[in-house]
């Protein structure tokens, strides 16, 4: 960590950043130049608060040189995390398809969507049980019922399930999930985060609307700091001013990461952009960039055709994009997991 | 609420969205044009998803007329709405100070800081015992003791505090907290907010890094479909583009706010900011802009000097910021609550 | 176009506007709810200020319905343009990629990766003359003498050339220019789009930075509207909270502009992410979105090895990103242009 | 400026960069740890292209030390740069309006506008007579004959006048014109501020909606490195996420501003809300926050009634509002300019 110092700064209060940067533990490397004096900071700054320092009357500016990660680190880890969510295996090569309904909603339903997508190629069945809504007065899923039917649909199919938390109160009903999801609302529910690396369930951490690639990052590291490595990521969109996509889907975080980190990395490309018509060229776009996976909504409801135009895909549209990224994964030289 | 459908709908895709929106209680007044048809939608639109109808195949794009928030909305409750914080009026003319250090370390330091405070003018006593740190190596707050130093500070002074919920599961330890700041990582925390809905505790909801302004509306709205009416928004900036600032303070939203709603409304400038310079120039024009009160980071902290710099004022700073606040009050026709 | 009006509108208030809108030569389709009065705008509504309307005191809200671009707008022209860049097709199926140096340096360096490109496949060979630099401090380009190296590298490799204008006073310099290029800062420089709008050149319209897709259509239709019909779009990134990239590729673009007007659609992965191994990613992930074409940096300059690190590629990684887009096109059902 | 070097850096390239830094006549004091090298620069930095290093292969990231702006600095220069615009001063503690129509119409409307707001307090009358207008269709101002009415205002009334160029070609027509408007949308026509730099005109220099304070401020060294230190700022709102507010006013930028450079800084509350009943509450903030001045849009149409309710303030409304504005600057220590 660098920080640059103020012109003439107050003497006392120097001494006391410097004594305070020796109590936690780090040494100092001083350069003074004409107008500013510049500390490099030696030792392990993750415990450093840098908003912190930034603050301080004395210090112009802070620059962190290592990152604030070291669990979700590549540099520590240079290794490919492989997750293994029922059987499936997420990173490390493999590409992987999550599919299902937006909520959960009957037996039939889920059931019927199950083995939908099942069939067309998807691993992983995912459905809200617990939807986190921005009006309190929208439907907010089946919750524990949900949780039963997706249980029922995972004993149907054999297909390990996916499902969102919203209360930590909640954790013990999620004993037969096998992908416990944090969506980009809780991203910073840091105490959600806590106790879920506690446990040794695989996490689907979604990107916060208004989140940097580093804090989504320190926000993984919160899992697995407290001891659970099983953390795989999913970006799916970024607020911005941009109004006609319900958010930005920001693919250069793929590359980004791949760099940054050794897990596992999927797109939600149908809830970035809100739209049904945008899901499958956003897709292959992500399997271009370099995606390990997606998760796709995909909703049956022949007889309510409201669904029809949701955002989420029919089953056979589904199909159609399971086809289409397979040939593109091929040359990406990938293999979907079968 | 309107929708306008795409040229040439499917009909039965469009028979299915009639006979959706009819078995939602609403009436539809169609509109035909040469190349859009438009759908008024009549009855009480809160209950609608716009997204829903806004991902459909035929639809080309929704406007709500009515606001999704009605507990809130001014139009249904023309009077400003007053809340009672241990004998302390926020709104409706009242103008409050909310000060403390951002967290509370010691019973001496919390003791110190609250009379020092209280002596310059502020009314409320604020301190962090959970902290929402970016990084779980950072220090996230004494917790439980952190609560029981404010309860000594408040016996010590007869100032009400307000402190952060950070895990609904602590809900019970904040029987002695007069007013329970929900932060801008929480303000989507629905079943947070939904618990804090069930007691009649002041709740101060800061605005999300990434929230609308209706989208924090909607957010009081869950504290207050639950029956508890004693909301009051906090600004507190959000995430642009500019990294000089940590957020960018939205001083708008207060006139804007005012029109659309009853609850009270403060401004914290020590966060949004993130350099305590910028306190006391934001401070007065929050004021300016017609805020109810102000949240300010106070420290005090002879010995470690490290502080004196932090984004949080000295007492004297804070009691000069009052002194000058309090003119500008005047001539606003508003005056500090004592 | 419809208006939201507010409660109880002022009578003569109201009067002004129906008057107004009907001096317009608009048809006024009114409907009265409990709350409020929607109005609903006949006739073509391009020529209305939505931002004149939406501040008038009586108006709670606008929405437009049809899209303010006429000539832009694929209701109207049904099937793709497709520009000839020297004898090169842009659209309508076709696959081109613009290669060359950020700046043109000296007659070497432009002919020699003229051809390195052109042998790699790259079909219009790009390079800036006029380099607008946010430091005046900076190199701004040879200008001038930039242009006439580009003749001179047009000449010795017959590849139609592309470059960008920053001052509409230089257009008579554009002459042997076969693609002129508006940055991302100019997007919105009128004054020089309507020059070029008089021109029947080749136009690669840059998206600004912080341009929304309806603002950036806007600045096609004043090209057009001018009579220039030979637009070319191009993404190149928006600005974002995310500092880790420069810019944040907003690749969701490519479809919605693909539904929304006829133009070809291009990407520049250069520019958005600022580094050089984002580039074959970010150029795969836009393949996949259904991009026409490419624009890439690409340097080449074995004694100043600066370059080697650049945001531009050698032309040796060029030529793998031309390989692998290609297995990408063949599946997608696109050929590059040869 | 600092930079950090990745680990194990390429030994070629790391000699490449050290001697391109060197020839540009910098030193460099090199740091090396266990994980990363750093290279701190030591000279005249301004003319490093930040960007390009960053770009290079074995950069892990780089960070300025020094502003990269000199002429607009505070440090070079404490003093606060007072301009003059026909007599009156902006600037060094005075504080002025700039009030006025958003366009000029006509003679009749010129004129009584002018009085009025003089009359009301202004000192200097603005009115566009070159409009940028997002669309093509709209009306872009009276151009040269908008021109003509305002120096007809000019001596009538005797105040000088500010008005918006759009074009560098029409610069020969500002000749009567004391205070050169530059819009948002060209803070980045480089082209523009160079020429406008050769003049000795007061430049009044808008935020551009997507530049931070440090884009903003190179801006204004355009023009002063050519000369012209007479460069006003204007803060007139930057584009974020929320819909209600045209733009979001960025009032933290007014004390950053103030510790940065020595320029004047001044407010446009009309435009950044794009409504009129927020021009109040934004102006008294703005002067809360410190601004030298503002910027307000006012509009005198007794006839066509449709302006009574836009963004820009009728005179009486503009009256009330220095009236209260002037309560505020009196008891901020400063003195409205009459």
């Amino acid at each position: 960590m660098i920080i640059v110092v103020k012109n003439n700064p107050d003497k006392k209060q120097m001494d006391n950043l410097v004594k305070w940067i020796k109590g936690l533990g780090l040494d100092i490397h001083m350069s003074k130049g004409d107008n500013t004096t510049v500390m490099g900071l030696i030792g392990d700054t993750s415990v450093v608060d840098e908003d912190l320092i930034r603050s301080l009357d004395i210090v112009e500016s802070v620059k962190r040189i290592q990152e604030p990660f070291k669990n979700a680190n590549r540099k520590f880890h240079p290794d490919d995390t492989v997750v293994n969510v029922g059987g499936h295996l997420f990173g490390g090569g493999h590409f992987q398809l999550i599919a299902g309904p937006c909520s959960v909603e009957s037996e039939d339903q889920i059931v019927t969507v199950a083995k939908a997508v099942k069939a067309a190629g998807a691993t992983v069945l995912r459905g809200g049980a617990y939807k986190p809504r921005t009006s309190p007065y929208a439907f907010q899923g089946l919750r524990e019922e949900g949780l039963k039917l997706l249980s029922l649909a995972k004993r149907e199919t054999g297909m390990p399930v996916c499902t969102e938390i919203v209360d930590v109160r909640t954790l013990p009903l999620f004993e037969d999930v096998d992908l416990i999801q944090v969506g980009a609302r809780n991203m910073q529910n840091f105490e959600l985060l806590k106790e879920l690396g506690r446990t040794d369930k695989p996490i689907l951490l979604k990107r916060g609307m208004a989140a940097t690639i580093e804090e989504w990052l320190m926000s993984a590291e919160y899992i697995m700091s407290e001891g659970n490595a099983n953390v795989i990521l999913c970006e799916r969109g970024i607020r911005t001013f941009e109004p006609y996509t319900r958010n930005t889907l920001d693919l250069s975080a793929i590359p980004v990461l791949r760099d940054l980190t050794h897990l596992p990395i999927l797109v939600d490309p149908s809830h970035a952009s809100g739209k049904a018509k945008l899901v499958l060229p956003l897709s292959l776009a992500a399997v271009g960039a370099g995606a390990d996976g997606l998760e796709i909504e995909v909703h049956n409801d022949p007889v309510h055709a409201l669904s029809d135009g949701a955002q989420s895909l029919r089953p056979e549209q589904f199909a159609d994009l399971v086809q289409r990224t397979d040939v593109l994964l091929t040359v990406c030289g990938k293999e979907r997991d079968k």
